[in-house]
């Protein structure tokens, strides 16, 4: 508006990964554009890394270097801390905590932290006036946070879902189109830099449960909790789950649904079947999705990239204009102080299944099955068996619509039965 | 945060249509929700609309009744004026200027007030240091606005495209699937009161113009510039059209493109072919879309209802939200003095076009149109001729890629001929 020039807003950056780095060239190309809009300047004045003597594409003799992200944390000289090097302990932690004690408001793209410590850390950051900001943590480049907690904080959330690892995504869509198994693509995977350090974090479904239990905490107004989302990975997902998914007119992604009823907080992030012909189901690679669902708004779906370095910084840079434009938030949406304990329910909500099981080639095992399917109420919507060069015998089965508790009675059966060779596979077929 | 209770942000609703209500219904069935969320009540004072007594099926007796929008606009215990009336110029127009003169904040939902006056409205409000802002003049539900102008502001936007009017794509949409013609389509919207009043608002694109011209301003930092829209209705899209789009693959829908190149703006409202299995192709009935594309995030997509009281409610909610936290932010994302005087370009991307036309049923006519295509350097791809149950005879033609100035020197000159009877009709075919 038409005021008089106001201070830079001073920045701090620790960590200077791809994302680091993306923020860092945002800041240096669009001087202008980024003051034009926010009223005044946006400066870095101080930068911290692992190691110093590196090039990384971006001149950074005009920035203080600081070793420790502590120390950047809490100089005189910053008023945003920016936090980019991850990880739910350690530096990450306890510079973050720093950064608040000092005073400072603090960016972040580190959904593990705030899937961790998140309540712990909004209540610091509450009680001594300032904001911590984490667009970036939640699928890649899409304002996501701020469009549950901003744009439809006239509703009351019923149901947030999302496929937010793009890793995941490619792995799952790249098997299905080179008709690769799951051990050739992740290693494909991994050449490419796609895995985390520990690939558990992606292919174990932590990473996109981290992001579904922020999402959950803004949504329902519950403390976040991560330690009760239901967690399965695509690691048991074969081509041949995917080829028999898509015969019947459905994709697998690893896909993340919460909802709060009358039992209770629903988490899941688990690898389900979506029709092919739906948003979910035509998200290939490495794209996010999320959906959001209110009362009053019926449903929001917004998709674009998860990850990669321009589409990371453009969300840190949507916290960081926020912050110069005078924005404040309490973390979550509402005071932490008033978030609910978030109270766990297993979900309830009927739907069918998809089964994989891998029979002992004997007669009459295929007959214990589905005896004891029928006994505990799951009516079957089709039977296959298929493929017989193998000691054992893979059945598929599709229920009609039943509870998650129900299977998991019948699936402990089976198993009590020794007519299986390994573990089932079951997945969630949804129809959203 | 933990600070002593704000005081109550007092409302002022003009207008007390399906929008009105639906805004009037939260405040009364979330106050609680609404007031965890922003720190402070949000409550009504006061209300307006032409005619008092008419059920609306809420209880307006709490407030104060104003039969003067203008007056509503300037009472004392009125924060923000909500102005819901719509119209770009009379009572929506007189009553916002009041406001901004009274120092109130503006929250509105008129995209033909925004598009119109947008830029003396800005400037106006900009110097009382009051906010204006219009989530719900923009594809309803989807906060689309909030996206453009806070989550991407660290971008360079490089274009922005959408499908915003409802109305248009539910006729589109309700053609293809019931096999019915514009015209019995047309009246089947008119009798569910999806039309606005003038109909050409909605079939003739301006709505949707408007709303386009509004995400360039923000976009590309320009004034709003609705007079340069190169709008064109859906009006003489037939049956026929779409049975030809689908067998090659297409959906027809009124897009809007905007971007700003060398050149200098373009912006177009226009039915365009988009392929059948592409997002934009697959949005049904009255669901809008808008795609974002920045240099550093890509492209966003957003996809949700487009109209309707919950959904443009829970927009205005939003604005009235962000107002109660103390969010303040520019009209159009900078401040209204540093945007540019918008340089208008016809778009000169070149793109294939589908064209019909009607051809007098003679030899050698088909000839002279082919003729008139190859002197203008415009290569066809297919041609069909169909139907001669009619004296004209109707005929498809698939052209490479051309440019927009090149199909309307072809076109002038297939004029002249003579040998059509009627104006050709020139789809852009859009392949995003």
């Amino acid at each position: 508006m038409n005021k008089p020039p106001q201070a830079p807003l001073r920045l701090g950056i620790a960590g200077l990964g791809t994302v680091g780095v993306g923020v860092v060239k945002i800041i240096r190309q669009k001087a202008n554009i980024l003051a034009a809009r926010s009223g005044r300047p946006i400066v870095i004045t101080a930068v911290c890394a692992r190691t110093r003597d590196k090039d990384r594409g971006v001149n950074l003799n005009d920035y203080a270097w600081e070793d420790d992200p502590v120390a950047l944390a809490k100089r005189d000289d910053v008023d945003v801390f920016i936090e980019l090097m991850g990880g739910h302990e350690g530096p990450a932690k306890d510079a973050t905590e720093a950064a608040i004690a000092a005073g400072k408001d603090v960016v972040t793209a580190n959904k593990a932290l705030l899937a961790h410590h998140g309540q712990a850390l909004a209540i610091a950051a509450e009680n001594a006036d300032r904001v911590i900001r984490f667009e970036a943590a939640v699928a890649g480049g899409i304002p996501v946070i701020k469009a549950l907690t901003e744009g439809l904080a006239g509703n009351d959330i019923t149901r947030v879902m999302g496929v937010m690892n793009g890793t995941c995504n490619y792995i799952l869509t790249r098997m299905e189109s080179a008709g690769l198994p799951y051990d050739t693509v992740f290693q494909e995977a991994a050449d490419l830099g796609y895995l985390e350090a520990d690939p558990n974090l992606d292919v174990g479904g932590i990473d996109a449960g981290h992001k579904l239990a922020i999402l959950a905490a803004i949504a329902f107004g519950t403390e976040v909790s991560f330690d009760s989302v239901e967690l399965e990975g695509i690691e048991r997902i074969t081509i041949e789950d995917i080829h028999q998914a898509a015969d019947m007119g459905f994709k697998i992604k690893l896909l993340g649904v919460s909802q709060i009823t009358g039992r209770g907080l629903e988490q899941r992030m688990s690898p389900c079947l979506v029709p092919d012909n739906s948003p979910l189901g035509q998200l290939d690679g490495g794209t996010n999705m999320v959906v959001l669902e209110g009362d009053e708004v019926g449903q929001i779906v917004l998709r674009g990239a998860g990850a990669g370095m321009g589409p990371t910084a453009s969300a840190v840079m949507g916290d960081v204009m926020d912050i110069a434009r005078g924005t404040r938030l309490p973390v979550f949406g509402q005071p932490a102080a008033t978030l609910t304990a978030a109270r766990p329910a297993r979900s309830a909500t009927p739907a069918p299944y998809y089964l994989r099981l891998s029979l002992e080639d004997k007669p009459g095992a295929l007959a214990k099955i589905a005896t004891i399917l029928g006994e505990t109420g799951i009516s079957i919507d089709r039977m296959r068996q298929y493929g017989h060069d193998e000691p054992s015998a893979p059945v598929l089965i599709v229920t009609h619509k039943t509870t998650r508790d129900s299977l998991d009675t019948a699936l402990a059966a089976i198993a009590k039965t020794a007519v299986t060779t390994s573990a089932p596979v079951a997945l969630r077929i949804e129809t959203v």
